[in-house]
This record gives structure tokens, C-alpha cells and sequence, in this order.
């Protein structure tokens, strides 16, 4: 297998993260990994390094930093895609610039409209759930829906391994009446659209349930669901911890139920699960929490082994040009 | 003061826990009540009833229901509200059928497009974060966000005391030119808008925060929003409810940890901030949970006496007509 291209410098805790998690995929997990960024950054290394001496800042903006910074390790790493040097690419970095690197160096796969960024929501006991788009296209029509809808089954069934994935849409009741007029016009397309199993709409409450295998919305839906979503989690998560902080006798009994609550713990940590993907793309392209640690790293790795090694890529463009 | 008008049909627990809650209401807190509803169904009561026969069931259409059940109790506590029979009503029951009976029978305020529901996001520590419009009307125009912000200020102000509430809109990122379309071209309004103190975008993860005191949004993204930040909390509050009861050895780690955890528990808990508010009707409404408790019926009716005393009908008049 090619190597997968991480971006050193992606990311908030880049490059000493990065690094760290990317000779771990190699040396623990046996997986070709190239390093792309500054060297003087990275340091001292085993690994391959392909030196690009810009990077696309977090706060930059995405479409001026792809077309400015060409010798970014962001565009570097889809390129070495693209060449055929790496077989997929991995970056923790501004999420915006690694759409459009990935979009404008490797290409669009034939017949999609537009890339859609499919990101696992955990289901604490069950296989996640999959929601795209979560914010490449804060504008869509009802036919890109559909075709996320294929794309999306096609990655819940590589990733996920979910056999007949039943694909839903994001909206404010499961009647077909409720909803915006792009949700009632996507609804109408999705009942008929063919290769995918579409059992309706379902409520941003269903998210972290079995409701549904893959859940559709437009991006701008989509983004304020999953930054809702983290945002409650997070919140909660924090007051029950801080509660079992607060004294000694507390963090005794926090001992207690510390085995109960790690499974939960570690379900809905987003470096359990190794990042979004951007599909529709030409080539494997994983988008990591800006606050990735060396462990989110070598998941991402390991995913992206993973959906190269099951051709992700021609399974997306072959539900595309089926539907 | 008027009575206020409780639909004592609506809701998973009615009539039981609504008449329950209307009557600690009046005993408890001495504010007057009427329960309006089927007689036999409330059964024998010190409080005031006006007769419905009819009911508007959880799953009716709204709009249906309100036309051909004309001696439902929303129509007839609706009703109340407008022949000056009642100075307020609170029901838990068909949301969609309450804004309808309200918007039919009490009618718009001078000047108000379209009517919003405006429902307060706990912030634990702190005053709660009005999200409006929480799922009224699924498309809207940037000329209604902008009244939605006048009218969720006028709520911040007489509902939590907020001063001068820093109003933000619902977005994918805190830049002006991310976003749908919709949310650019009401940034650039609500930027210029009189009467309102606009601090910018927020993203879904502010939501429970103190980041503003009034988040507007179109109600499918504002629905979508609180219904997947309701979902994701059910989702931790039971997971964690679940490991503390998981063996005799964590029931008792918990009640170590009940002290520092009740007041986020109580904090989170629906049925303590007595429902959302439908703005921009001529008279009080309020939209309970429809899984509504006896507690929260209580708490729906002090909030109702508390906005009839204020006159937020009023402020929100002015705020609307400043605009």
C-alpha cells in the first residue's frame, strides 16, 4: 500500500501531536505514513517527509490559503495523492482548506455535484451514525441530498460495515408535510431515488440513537447539529466531572463508578473515532478535530488504511452513478 | 388579575397532572386559574372550567384541528385570552395547534410578520439563552429574524431581567460571510437594526453558554437545534443515571454525588423554566413540554402571571413597532 500523507502542521496541537500519532500508526500498527510540512517543524524522523514550507493557518481563509499557499503541506498532501505518492490524506487542520485542497488537486469523482463531509456521531452501544452533509455546502439543492444519501450508505457500509444502511433526512417531524421546502422537496426525490434504503425523516433527538444508519441534511443544518451536539456533550460531560471533583469524598466515589462510565467516556471522545470524510473527492481524504491528539491521529490512520484498502473511492462512485 | 386559562387536555399526563399543577398553582402561589376542558375528564374541582368537548390530539394537523374542533379547550382558552375572560394560557398539548389557536383567535400584534416561538436553552450558573424561533415557522424571510431579535429581547429583558440582551444569529462559524444565504443576508440587517444589541453569529456549541442573551435562527434550524441538544443531554443524563445505578456499590457513590449534581439536574429539567413562549400574538401563550408534570404546569402558570404583570405583550408590541 502507498502511504497515507498526514499534514504536520495541521491542527492544534501540530506538529508534536501529529508526529507522535503518525510514528505510532507506523511502529504499532505496521501502516506506511509520510509526514508533509516544514522539516525544521517536524524534527528528527523516520518517517518520509515531504517538505512544504507554507501552511494554511487555522483562521485562514480556505479558498485564498489553497490558491496562495501552494507549497502548503495541505496542498502538498493532496497532490501527493493525486500523483499517486500517497494513497490517502489526513489533517487535523483548517477545515475548509482541506476541502478545497482535496477538491482542487485531486478532483471531483465523476457525476458528483458536490463533496459532502460525512461525520460518525457515536451511538454509545451500536454502530454510529453517520451525518452529511456536516458542513461543506451551506447552500445545497434537494438533488445533491440524494446524492449525499448514496454516498453516504456507501460509507456506512465500508466504515461501518452496516450491511443495508437505512438512510433518513434531518428534519423537524417524521411527517413528510413538516419541514422547510428543501426538506419536502428532498424527501420527495429520496423516496424513489434508487440504491438506497430511505425509511424517512427523522428529529435531531434521533441523532444519537439506532433511528437511523445515515442521516442527510444541508450543510448548514447538518453544522449546527453536530456543533450543538458537541456543545451539550460537552457541557454535561464537564458538570458531572467537575461535580465529582468537588471534594475528596466525591473523587472517591468517582472511583466507584469510573468502570461504569469509561465505555461512555470513550465513545464520545472525537479522537475514538478517527475523523469526518470528505466524499466525493477523488481519493481518501479524512478530516480530523482541530484539537486532534497523537491517539485521533493514528485512528484517522488506521480508518484511512482501512477505506483504502476497501476502495471507498470507487464504492462512492459507483452509488453515485448507479443513482 | 384575570385568570389565566389552562388547556387541562393537553399533553401526555393530561388531565391528571395539568389540573394537578393548576391547583397548586392557585393554593400554593395564590394566582387565579381556569381550566378549560372536558368537565368529566377534570373531574370534581374548587377551580373555575369552561366546557370544550372537543379535544385536538397530539398527532392532529394543527391547522385541521383548530378549523373543525371549534369547542376544543386551545380554541376555547384561546378564546378566553381574547374575549377578556382569561389574561393568559398555557397549554401542553399539540404545539403546532396552540400557535394556531393563538394566531386565530388573539391574533398578531400591529406590525408583526409572523409570530415566534422563543424557548429558553438552560445555562447552568446563569440566565438562560432565548432561542428563537424554536420551530414555528420553518421558512423564513431575514426581515423576520430581524423581528424575531426585537421581539426575543423584549422576552430577555421582562422574562430573565437581562438589561440590554446581546442578540446573536444561529451560524456555521462566527465570520459575517459564512452561513445559508438566509443568515448573511440577516447579519447584514440585524447589524444596522434599531433596538437591539447585535453581538454577531454564534455557532450550535453557544448555545448553552453565555455567549448571548437572544439567538435567533429560522425555526427548522432552531428546532433542529433544540431537539439535538434535548436529545443529546437525555442521551448522557441516562448513561450516567444508568453506571450509577448499575450495582449497590455505585448507588451509593452516587448519593455522594447527588449534592453537587441535583442543582445541574434541576438546571436541565424541562419542566423547571416552564415552556416556551409563543411571541408576537396579542395576549400570553405559553407552550408547555408535552410530557409536562404537575411541577412544571405550576411553573408555566407563574410565568404566565409574571409576563401578564409585566405587560410583555406590551414590550414586545414596542420593540416590534420601534423596529
Amino acid at each position: 500500500m502507498l502511504p497515507i500523507a498526514v499534514d504536520a502542521m495541521g491542527g492544534d496541537n501540530a506538529p508534536r501531536e501529529i508526529v507522535a500519532g503518525a510514528t505510532t500508526a507506523v511502529t504499532d500498527h505496521g501502516i506506511p505514513v509520510m509526514l508533509v510540512g516544514r522539516p525544521e517543524a517536524i524534527g528528527a524522523t523516520d518517517l518520509e517527509v515531504i517538505a512544504a514550507s507554507e501552511v494554511i493557518e487555522m483562521d485562514d481563509d480556505p479558498g485564498q490559503g489553497v490558491r496562495r499557499k501552494k507549497d502548503s503541506s495541505l496542498v502538498r498532501a493532496a497532490e501527493a495523492v493525486r500523483d499517486g505518492r500517497a494513497s490517502a490524506m489526513v489533517s487535523a487542520g483548517n477545515t475548509g482548506a482541506t476541502m478545497a485542497s482535496a477538491l482542487l488537486r485531486m478532483g471531483r469523482l465523476p457525476g458528483v455535484a458536490r463533496p459532502a463531509i460525512a461525520t460518525p456521531i457515536p451511538v454509545p452501544g451500536g454502530s454510529p451514525t453517520v451525518l452529511l452533509d456536516a458542513g461543506a455546502n451551506a447552500e445545497c439543492s434537494a438533488e445533491w441530498l440524494v446524492q449525499f444519501a448514496q454516498m453516504g450508505s456507501a460509507f456506512s457500509r465500508q466504515r461501518f460495515g452496516v450491511d443495508k444502511p437505512r438512510v433518513a433526512l434531518l428534519s423537524i417531524g417524521e411527517e413528510d408535510t413538516k419541514g422547510s421546502n428543501l426538506v419536502k422537496e428532498a424527501h420527495a426525490l429520496l423516496r424513489d431515488a434508487p440504491g438506497i434504503d430511505f425509511i424517512g425523516n427523522v428529529e435531531g433527538r434521533d441523532l444519537m440513537s439506532d433511528a437511523a444508519d445515515v442521516v442527510v441534511a444541508d450543510g448548514f443544518t447538518g453544522n449546527v447539529a453536530l456543533k450543538t451536539l458537541e456543545g451539550g456533550i460537552k457541557f454535561i460531560v464537564n458538570a458531572v466531572l467537575g461535580a465529582m471533583m468537588a471534594s475528596d469524598e466525591a473523587r472517591e466515589a468517582a472511583k466507584v463508578l469510573m468502570p461504569a462510565l469509561a465505555p461512555l467516556a470513550e465513545d464520545l471522545d472525537p479522537d475514538t473515532h478517527g475523523g469526518a470524510m470528505l466524499l466525493g473527492v477523488n481519493g481518501v481524504c479524512i478530516i480530523g478535530h482541530g484539537s486532534s491528539s497523537a491517539r485521533a491521529v493514528v485512528n484517522a490512520v488506521r480508518v484511512a488504511r482501512d477505506m483504502v484498502e476497501t476502495d471507498l473511492v470507487g464504492q462512492v462512485a459507483a452509488a453515485v452513478s448507479a443513482g
